[in-house]
Formats: structure tokens, sequence, C-alpha cells
């Protein structure tokens, strides 16, 4: 796996990168549609490649090991052949999930133990063992196993997480280190900076993340609802830290919004359920700003949902027909907006892509960030 | 709107014909998937047309007349420009669904009071009125309104709803013949036999269909629970009395085996719930049986849902990725079963066309009937 920086933004810290995996390349900023339990929601593969025009994709350890569970996917060869996605994917480490969807979970030195959400089972998530899981998955970007920490959070807590964290950290990398691919490509593990909002604990964090010298790091933490100005000031603390020639993800945001301003901190890579969560739901983002399709205005509003946008799910489907499709309850409410959403948060970060390239980032971004986040 | 019978197959009565509308041409035998709402359930539009390859699907008039209503299906257009579908249309009636979905309905000569199941509203639907109704929706092929009887019937009911029926075809033939389509193009109505199991009154209501000489005929009231010999029996009676140089429409069927039977019968066009419905809960109509994919049986089987169809849905997804689906309830397991149950009815009577065509339709029934309802 190499990254190689092809452009930085005069006006800010944003870059433009290429990150070549086994399964081919991701140009950089990038956001990585959710794939949670395999399948990005209410979106065929097809869709995903060809409309969205996505280049890498998450998948969620916890999920994936509870249901389709370990022994089928080894058996399938790996998540790619499994769902016959064959870019790149990326998956958490289930840490997350663990701890805001299992019944109940146990905090300890040694890992995590927990009840399945689905049928109660008892688990342990070790930091050797979600190495183990990720292998199997066969994910291209492995990340370590960590704690996210609420927000907001005690100063002595979020210390206290940190170190184990890195302790954590020290074991992922001995299994790794100490372990091969099961599919014959590469896997790389990016380990994850905590800290919570606090500024020595994030510098801190991100100084023991830096020297271990993986082939790309993440942020966490961040996005858990904390104000996005404390959430910008992180993500620039741990940016001006980590490697510059590394990529650095920052997980699980956000709003159309969050992910140009965190570009222009240094950001390279993004992911969110923002996009599909929020198109089931009826919000869509559009280049125009956002739209709640149930509302009443759009009822007779025969134009496409984004013209500009262009794609088939955006162009093809009048606002008018969507809003039917959701107050009529039908699947494809869902699926056209869930296209029509990821279609647009890739068109996003490709254009960030180009006005970098272009040097002209910081005035388009200022631009956008107010347009895009516009009621209609 | 014509009509041409292209062959007949020599050992059954079998035909394959060419319907043309305005919209387009349909090859018989054909099988129209049902858009309820204007969507057919779970799938894209593209994907209808592209990977289904439907040739034309229905509406349903009870639902379109309530949701979106008849306001912005006339401001759009009607609804090939509502729902971005530009090939030939069929609605119903609307009949069935005010007997089944309405919460409180009262049948009289002059038509049928309802409420709506969604709010409550009382409504009025006539022969007239539903006549106008169809015209807004700009279906190609309109129903005449009808009374579909319950199985099992009495037969003085049965005599009395079926001369109802017949009174009611009188009125909308004449609404029809007196008023013109709205948006430019043909509109045909096609009567409906009714008469429940009795021979008599089917024959009786057959011959009086038949002599009002309309661009295709239906037959109505069958496949709502009686036993399928009975519904053959039934339908060749009608098929023998029905004009042979005009398009035979049985509604409401059915399994891969009652299409092969009934086409062998002379029906031209069927419509079902069955292959979206099923789908839906986990069965799958294949080339080599039925499957319930929700079985454990196909935990790790990573063949394709069904090689020999062809399509994407059916060669792309594996059986064990589609049972994962279902058991995570994703979205996408329904999104594939249909496009690929769909595209399975779609193949089953594009082969039953071809082999009329090369006069080998009887053989190939009486195996495909049998190797069809296989549960594998």
């Amino acid at each position: 796996m190499t990254f190689d920086l092809v452009a930085h933004d005069p006006q800010t810290k944003a870059r433009a990168g290429v990150l070549t995996t086994d399964h081919g390349t991701i140009q950089t900023p990038i956001f990585m549609p959710v794939g949670t339990a395999g399948s990005v929601k209410a979106v065929h593969q097809r869709e995903v490649k060809e409309d969205i025009n996505a280049q890498i994709i998450l998948g969620n350890t916890y999920h994936l090991y509870l249901r389709p569970g370990l022994d089928t996917l080894r058996k399938a060869g790996g998540l790619h052949k499994f769902n016959g996605w064959d870019r790149p994917i990326l998956t958490d480490s289930g840490g997350y999930q663990v701890y805001s969807l299992s019944e109940t979970r146990k905090i300890k030195e040694e890992g995590v133990k927990f009840r399945s959400h689905i049928d109660g089972s008892h688990h342990l998530f070790t930091p050797e063992g979600v190495m183990d899981i990720q292998r199997v998955i066969g994910a291209d970007i492995i990340m370590a196993f960590d704690e996210c920490t609420p927000w907001p959070c005690e100063y002595d807590y979020a210390r206290k997480s940190m170190d184990m964290t890195h302790r954590w950290l020290k074991r992922c990398i001995e299994r790794i280190d100490s372990t091969e691919p099961l599919y014959g490509y590469e896997q790389q593990l990016f380990p994850i900076v905590q800290g919570s909002t606090f500024r020595d604990l994030r510098k801190q964090s991100a100084e023991f993340i830096a020297a271990q010298g993986r082939a790309g790091n993440a942020i966490g933490g961040l996005s858990v609802g904390e104000p996005a100005e404390l959430m910008y000031e992180m993500t620039e603390l741990c940016c001006d830290i980590l490697p510059a020639d590394k990529p650095r993800y920052l997980m699980g945001v956000g709003t159309p919004a969050n992910i140009l301003e965190n570009i222009a901190l240094g950001v390279d890579m993004f992911d969110c359920v923002l996009p599909t969560r929020n198109a089931r739901n009826g919000m869509l983002f559009t280049t125009q700003g956002i739209i709640n399709i149930k509302n009443k205005k759009w009822e007779q509003d025969f134009s496409p949902i984004d013209e500009e946008l262009g794609g088939y799910a955006s162009t093809f489907y009048s606002k008018s027909y969507v809003r039917h499709l959701f107050h009529a309850s039908e699947y494809l409410a869902g699926m056209v907006s869930s296209v029509h959403n990821l279609t647009f948060y890739l068109w996003l970060v490709r254009n960030a892509r180009e006005q970098i390239l272009a040097g002209t980032f910081r005035e388009w971004k200022e631009k956008m960030v107010k347009q895009l986040m516009v009621r209609l």
C-alpha cells in the first residue's frame, strides 16, 4: 500500500493524493460509503460502483462477525468474494458498535465482553481477536481496536481510556505483524488517535500514533455530539502531528460542510452513515442545498432531484415522484434517495479534489459550505 | 391498438401474438409486473426495463387515485410521465382493492361507496368515475369496473353480481366511447368476464363480453382460492368463447405452473403480485425450481441465484449472500429477490412464446410445470 501526494492547496492544509491498494487506487480526499453488514443499504453493488463511483466501501466488524459469521466469510474467500465488491474495503474494529449496540458490555484490560444485540449470546473482543477477525473478513484496511469515548467525557476517564487504547494498539500491531493475510493481498493496519476533546490528550495520542509508522492513521472519537468548532480544533491539532506522507482518516464524519472543513485541515478519508440513513428518512443533499422530500412543497415539483449533479437516480426521478414514494412507503423511496445522496457525497469529494489540484479549493469551499447547507 | 397472431401451437390452444400500443409493442404471451402505486416494489425503473425486460406494467387505480391523487397525476401528464415508465401501462379498475382493502364498502347499483384504508375518508367509485380516473392516470389499457366475487360464492349472488357487472360494463363503454384520451395517445377498454366458478354463468358472461367487440378481453374472479383445476376449467370455457383475434388477459394469475397451463388454454396476458411479494419473503423462483433462500441449506452455497437464467441480479449475487441479506434484514434482500423473480417470470413467458413459435410448446410445458414447482 502506497500513498502519493499529488497536490497541496496553497491557502489551506488540503491535499490531493492517490492511495494504492491491491484492490485498486483511491483518489483522495475520498468519502467511503458504509456497508455495515456487507451491503450499502438499499443500493445494488453495481450502482455503488457504476452510478455512485465509490472507490472504497466500509464493512463493519461487529456486524459481520455476528452475521454471516467468520466461518461463512472464510469459506466465501473473504468479504470481497462474499458480496461481489472488487474494489478496496476498510473495516472498522467493531469497538464503536460494541459500545453503542450490544446489550451489556464490560471493558477490561483484556478486551470487551459483550452480548450480541441479535440473540444475546456472549462474546469477547480482544485487540488480537479483532485483528484475526479483520484478517478473515479480508479488509484492505484494518482498523485498530480502540475505545471511542462518549462526549462529554471526564478528563480522567478520557486519559485512562486513551492509555488503554494505546496499550491495545501495541497488541494489535504485534498481532498484525506476526500474522499473514489469508487471501493473497495486502492488509494494512491504521491506528486511531483518541483523547476526547482535550488538547493535551489529543496531542499525546497523535504523537503516539504517529510514532508507530503505519501505512495510514485515523482520528476517532469525534463527531460524537461535540460542537463542530471543537471537532475542527481537534482535527487540526491531530493532522498537524500525524505524518504528512500518510493518509489521514477522520472516522464517522459527517455533513457536507464537515467534510469540506476537515479536508481544509488535512483529512484525506471520511466515512459516515449520514447520506444513507438520512436518505431513508427523506433528507436529500443536493448541489443547491438540503431537501426534505416529504414536504408538501415538493408535491407537484416535477423537476429532477438534482439536474446539476447528474447520474441516473438524481436526474431520472422527479421530486414529486420521490415524495410520493415516501408517502406510499415504497421501497423505491429509500433506494432512489440512497443512490442520490451517495452520488452527491462522491461528487463532493471529487470536486474538492479538482479544486485542490486547481489551487482554488479555499474559495470554492467557502462558497459551498454555505450553499450546501441551505434548507430548500 | 392492434393485435396480430403470429403462431398457434399445434397441440394446445396456446398462441403467440403482437399487441401494438402507442407506447410500443408487446410480445404475447406476456407477464405484466405489478406497480401498485406507480412503482414495481423494490425495483428501479431502469431495472424493470433493462434487466427484467418488462414490456408492460400494471398500475392500480385504487392506490393511485388515493395517492398521489388525480390532481398531481394530471399535472404530471399522466403516470408514464410521473414515474418515468415509457412503455405500455395497464390499470386495473380498483374494484378488487375496494373490496379487499377499504375499511367499509357498500355495493349499490350506482357504484361502490368506500372509506380509504389510508385516512378513512369517504369515496364513491362508479363505472363512469373509474373510466375518468383511468383517463387521468393515462393507462394504455383501461379495465372495466366490475365486482370480483369471492370464492366460494352462492350461485344466486354470483348471478346477480355478474348481471350488475354487465350493466356496469355498458356504462363504462358509454363513458369511454364519449370521452377522449387526455395525453394524445390511445386508451382501450378491456371488459371482464365474471360468473365465479359456475359454468353456465361463465358462458353467459363470456358471450356478453365477446359481443361488446372491444380491443381485448379479460377473465376476472379467478385465482381467488378455488382449486387450480377449477380455474383451468373456467379459463378454457371463457377462452373458447372470447374472440380469437383479440388478446385475452387472465387477471391476478399466478404461479409459474398456472401461467404455463393457462397459456396452453389460450391466455395471452397475465399479472400477479406473487413474484414480487414472495421475493420480499425470500421465495425465489428459478429455472431449477423453488428456493426458500432463508433456509440453512443455502448458508454456504456460493453459487449464483440462477446461473441459467442470466441477468445481473440472478448471476451476480450468490445464494449465501442473499440468505445473509434476509437474515440481516437488509433492503438489498428484497431488491435482489424482486429483480430475480421478475426476470424469471419474463424469461418464462418469453420461452413459452419461443416454444409456441417452434411448435414445441406442449412437451416443453409438461416438463417445465414439473421442474419449476420442485422445492429445492
